[in-house]
């Protein structure tokens, strides 16, 4: 088994505000983050199947095609976008990174195979600053 | 002469938008950035002064005056911010990069005297992504 | 179970010297880093906290609460300090990067609790330069 | 057990062609990278060995000799040249990232031991650009 | 007058070599980039161009234009190619950093007038390793 | 002219001290700097030549002769050392970033004719971490 990974990225708005709650507690929780006005990032998407090479090409997974699906089903949905506003998947639920890479998993996971048939997907690691990111295995994955 | 520089950074959702055009033709002209509900980045803010070193502490600047004058006048009002909402300096201009970087000009040029007397403020260097980028010299510059 | 990680970076002189040993086996093993003058790194330091995401916030943990933590229990002990004299978690110990990493994990992953009831730390990755470092994941770990 | 990571790069030439295949199938498959006459990277190797520090020296193992090891035994061999004519453990396979690092892995597993008696080979890295790469972690491995 | 800067990327073999020596003086002043069978290298190109923000738009340039004025005539043209073989403004010149980046000037300069009217081009960067480099400035441009 | 840049790096220990003043006013002016154990850092230094290619190589320099020059001259003393104790050409000088720049000027820029007669010392930059810079384009060097 190897683990093949490419990059991608988008930048986008958000904030980090809870609806059941108060504007103070809002504020007292996520500080500056809860800017109503919002604010954004440069996001950085590392998309890593694993697999075995395929032995007439030598790929797990052909990178141009990972490439257009992470942009035909991610990119396309997030960039220049507000992630509370603008993004279905986003939906009810809070705009943190973990959520938003949870879903990013949710999305390309059952399209694998649809470029193939050497690889699945291992992980979504999702940088919303230099400083700050995830990384999500699946649902299937806890730690020994 | 010698330049020293120093780098901070800073979280900020805008759109660019002119008011004094219908929706359509902000979108024919900006495109993706001209989304309404704004999208955002992470910036990187390079503050250069240019001066010779003062003999007793061999710094034409005290690299940590700087790096909390840059925090105080600028990073606190852009950081977690709305460019185009949020920002006094920036209402009613375009929230481009090249004007963000020629208001922090504006800002930082006359308070440099107040933190060294060996150097005076060189330069602006403003990322708006890895790839994106602008740089400023003043008013006074013209290339030769 | 999702993975958040956090980086934060100090600066510090260290040389690798074995007590117990002459200065020309501590020359011969560690050549120039054995230097009795010192040199030192930028270090960058990337705590990773494993859990999942409280329904609330949609944070595994807060990373503003996260800096806060690292920068109050290590980073002030270690930046701009001499790691071979200063720091007393190191007194008595080599001071390569392998037992500094192992020392941040002891002090930050009783700590984790405080700032977080869903997750617990998962890895201490520590660079000495851009091109060596180290990634600890605590006592328990072993390879498969 | 702790992980011990040495970054180093190298420049090569290769393509993407499958000699059992048409000219035609290639370029249909592989596009750019199937030109005939070359394209190349500037590779970025990462080496990972995982143990217990010896407590001696605080290392699992040194840093200088892993450097030299992976200098002598892959560098010089891949540095400056065409993957798929230059290199004699690549004849015969696909010149992809993910076979090189399987190649990689294949060389120095079996070398560590001579430059440490505390750790062994845990994986290859290696970075074709900085947005697509590949991670091995040996034949032995398989996904939980 | 502002700078405003775009980073695009591409990936080519190449050699150095002087049809006009022999193999051996080719091996003995260009050493290993002289391979006949070619390496090759991650290029990253910086195009910069000078000017006044039209006040309309807040922009020098639109850099979405810049980026796909760069990859019309520049990226099209030397992406997953072999400098010395398949590209028509490299023929008969060394293919050094240095001769690239001023072919690259040639073809761009009096392409700028076409997508702005603000601005003309200031310089080309081309990185050929992140640890070469060179940066042209045209042909009026002497040093001082 | 074209300027041609080769980064090389190094890591030594230092500490912002005055010997004409007291150990408070040392710990007022350079605060943690100050520290009389030392602190260290990575440091990243690229030095600039600028000239005409020669036409018969296409350089206005060859990197390989540049990077040894530089790490005959430069690298090899002050890598793994202390600058205020072990560099001869910095004592009796304050260890700031802007004095070492100078220092590595006056050292490389009358060497830079033996390597070629196609350009000449342009800049030294000297990185003390990615935030903190300098840039020395020599003595004759004034701002406009």
């Amino acid at each position: 088994m190897i683990l093949v990974s490419r990059q991608e990225h988008f930048n986008a708005a958000h904030k980090l505000y809870n609806p059941g709650w108060s504007k103070e507690k809002n504020s007292a929780v996520f500080g500056p983050c809860a800017n109503e006005n919002w604010h954004g990032h440069n996001f950085n998407l590392i998309v890593t199947v694993c697999g075995d090479p395929d032995p007439e090409t030598g790929f797990v997974v052909d990178l141009k095609k990972l490439s257009s699906l992470i942009r035909d089903k991610v990119i396309d949905a997030v960039d220049h976008k507000n992630l509370n506003v603008d993004v279905p998947f986003m939906q009810g639920k809070m705009a943190s990174t973990e959520n938003l890479a949870i879903e990013i998993w949710k999305i390309l996971e059952p399209l694998i195979p649809e470029i193939t048939s050497f690889g699945k997907l291992h992980s979504i690691k999702l940088y919303e600053t230099p400083r700050n990111y995830v990384e999500y295995f699946g649902p299937a994955h806890h730690k020994a």
